[in-house]
């Protein structure tokens, strides 16, 4: 096979089924677990990309349906792909827009061709299929590609869920035959909402089409947290050992450690920055929010023991005023910070891994990394799913 | 004299009033002339100090009132003050907040005592002397302070200017004489509106008194530009030669160079930075705004001669892309862009003083430079000046 796209496994921990490995992409090695920060509209927010590597990282996400909307793939292809558009010569993976069409646009008719829907930006019809995900990410030239799924909201019945999984399942084998690039890793979704057995349908058939990588779809839309676990548990089971495991629109610090102790390999979320632009910063205790007057005098970086720029260069009390006065440098700032804490907690999981002690770093990570309470968790995801479709 | 703050006249142009020189401060030597970029709350918006520098920035101006008001002097000072609280290890100018006084705060109560006024931000009441003035600044601890001055707006009459001239003139008296710290330079700043009378009384009251420098107060705040050119170039020949001449609040690229040809040394603006996060570049034609449709496929910088990240990093297509979605990294990139351009034209200004071309460049520079039309510029000056006062 030519396709420079593969995915060395170079350990697997004992005691759990945690992975440390490595993708190997036309734009560079990455190590794994990995997080891919996101940066839907061909930027991670506020940063520029030459930030986002210092940061450590070596993959980014983008996605098609933003893309496709603004500023055009045609734009992106002329400026000579989305790498040079947006000035990044790390690896990227491109969504293919299915969950966004599914929870941001306006739906108009979903049916075994493609989806019909109403952009969120200017109501303007668009129609999409398998085929033209496939054209529009072949256009945008990502080394890693996803395939048209159809993600139904998590609280919808068994009846409805099948539906989908056949759906996602013919698109799927649909964007497999439309590939014509042969230097782009394209990955199926398994869906099957919160239905262990739907699931295995899905996770069964994708597999048998024989796909580059495995996403898991559909999940941490809104159910609870030990649903998430459960069914990534059991998926992930029922995936190839030797590809790799992609679980999407997972990254809290606590879900991703989870995530990894049941054999995922890859995740992606918006958190890290979404939430660093409101003033939360990760720390090895739980999320701080900077806005908290017990920061105003404070000499301290925000982290004593973190090595970001922020904490390097700044007080605390300057981050605090940063975000009273709401000036953009705080919004960095933050950003860079949570990044890097993401960053580092990669590596350590991954070196935990290699030297066989995953487990206890787990626990000890645990123990100490206080999250989120799970009612204010789901109460502001429902706020933020809401306001999303509204706004973005 | 055991103050650290000295002026060096290097170059004088023979054909206008065109000085170049040197600013001696505790943080480094700047070369004049020079523009001051805007950093009113601690922070040249959308930048880190570090990219400041890097630009070529060695001076940046805060505002006294603005920190006063947040995150309030005793947090600055007790983080060690302002250099250490913004991570600025260059030269720092701290404006005393007259002008804003006069223009943002709403006012209660003018007095030859001091101002009361009430908070733009919260409507607290405060009360602002000029010996609280001095006191602030000294804690503070920027290498060129201000005084308190009494700014009215441009279109009052003659007595009302007047007075507010024999005001600024005692408060002028009152900040020497409270200045205790010996390493900061104390300028004066000289009012008198549009009228050469009062403007020649107060440069001469004023440089009788022996400040360490001399502003042009209560100007470009809404006068017609030629206005603005004729009372520069009269209050300029009055003030010492041997001391630096800074007129405050100008910013444009043609209004500097023919502040420069009037013989003035320092500017200080925030006309570069928010022209900036609305779209509008500077280039050596004029400004362009990158959110015209004409940007949106191309293929090239913005402005293919220059050298500023953005432009070696970015085409002008990526950049239009990232403010028709409204993203921060697009304000930081036209940021970045617009004060490279303003470092660039004031080391060309000096470069050609010293050379003593610099008559035929002035020329040059204005043949080219399309300025922003009279009539537009008042409208959004004024449009400016109303939407600050209700949001800064």
């Amino acid at each position: 096979m030519s396709n420079p796209n593969t995915f060395n496994l170079i350990e697997t921990c004992p005691d759990s089924k945690a992975r440390a490995g490595e993708l190997i992409t036309p734009h560079g090695a990455v190590p794994t677990p990995v997080l891919l920060p996101v940066g839907s509209q061909g930027t991670v927010k506020t940063l520029t990309p030459e930030e986002v590597r210092n940061i450590g990282m070596r993959i980014i996400l983008a996605n098609a349906y933003h893309l496709y909307l603004r500023p055009g793939i045609p734009t992106i292809e002329q400026v000579g792909g989305l790498h040079k558009f947006m000035g990044w010569d790390g690896a990227i993976l491109t969504d293919s827009g299915g969950y966004q069409i599914f929870s941001l646009a306006r739906l108009r008719q979903v049916s075994d061709d493609g989806v019909v829907f109403r952009s969120h930006i200017d109501g303007s019809q668009h129609l999409i299929t398998p085929e033209l995900v496939i054209q529009f990410q072949e256009s945008l030239g990502a080394d890693i590609i996803m395939v048209l799924d159809e993600c139904p909201a998590f609280d919808v019945g068994f009846k409805r869920v099948q539906e989908a999984v056949s759906r996602t399942h013919e698109w799927a084998e649909r964007c497999q035959r439309t590939q014509r690039r042969d230097d782009q890793a394209l990955y199926a979704i398994v869906q099957g909402g919160v239905f262990p057995e739907l699931r295995e349908q899905s996770a069964r058939f994708l597999t048998s089409l024989g796909f580059v990588g495995y996403a898991l779809g559909g999940l941490s839309i809104g159910e609870p947290k030990e649903v998430t676990l459960d069914i990534t548990e059991k998926t992930a089971a029922l995936l190839p050992e030797d590809k790799p495991r992609y679980l999407m629109g997972v990254g809290s610090p606590e879900d991703i450690v989870e995530g990894v102790a049941r054999g995922i390999d890859m995740f992606d979320s918006a958190l890290p920055t979404r939430i660093a632009r409101n003033g939360a910063l990760f720390t090895r205790l739980g999320r701080v929010n900077i806005q908290n007057a017990a920061y105003s005098q404070a000499e301290q970086p925000v982290d004593t023991g973190c090595n970001c720029y922020t904490c390097r260069a700044f007080s605390a009390a300057y981050l605090h005023h940063l975000f009273k006065c709401q000036e953009f440098l705080g919004y960095r700032l933050a950003t860079i910070h949570n990044l890097t804490f993401m960053s580092n907690l990669m590596n350590k999981i991954r070196g935990a891994i290699m030297d066989g002690t995953f487990n206890s770093f787990k626990d000890n990570f645990l123990a100490n990394y206080r999250p989120t309470n799970e009612e204010t968790r789901l109460s502001q995801k429902q706020k933020w799913l809401k306001s999303r479709s509204r706004n973005q």
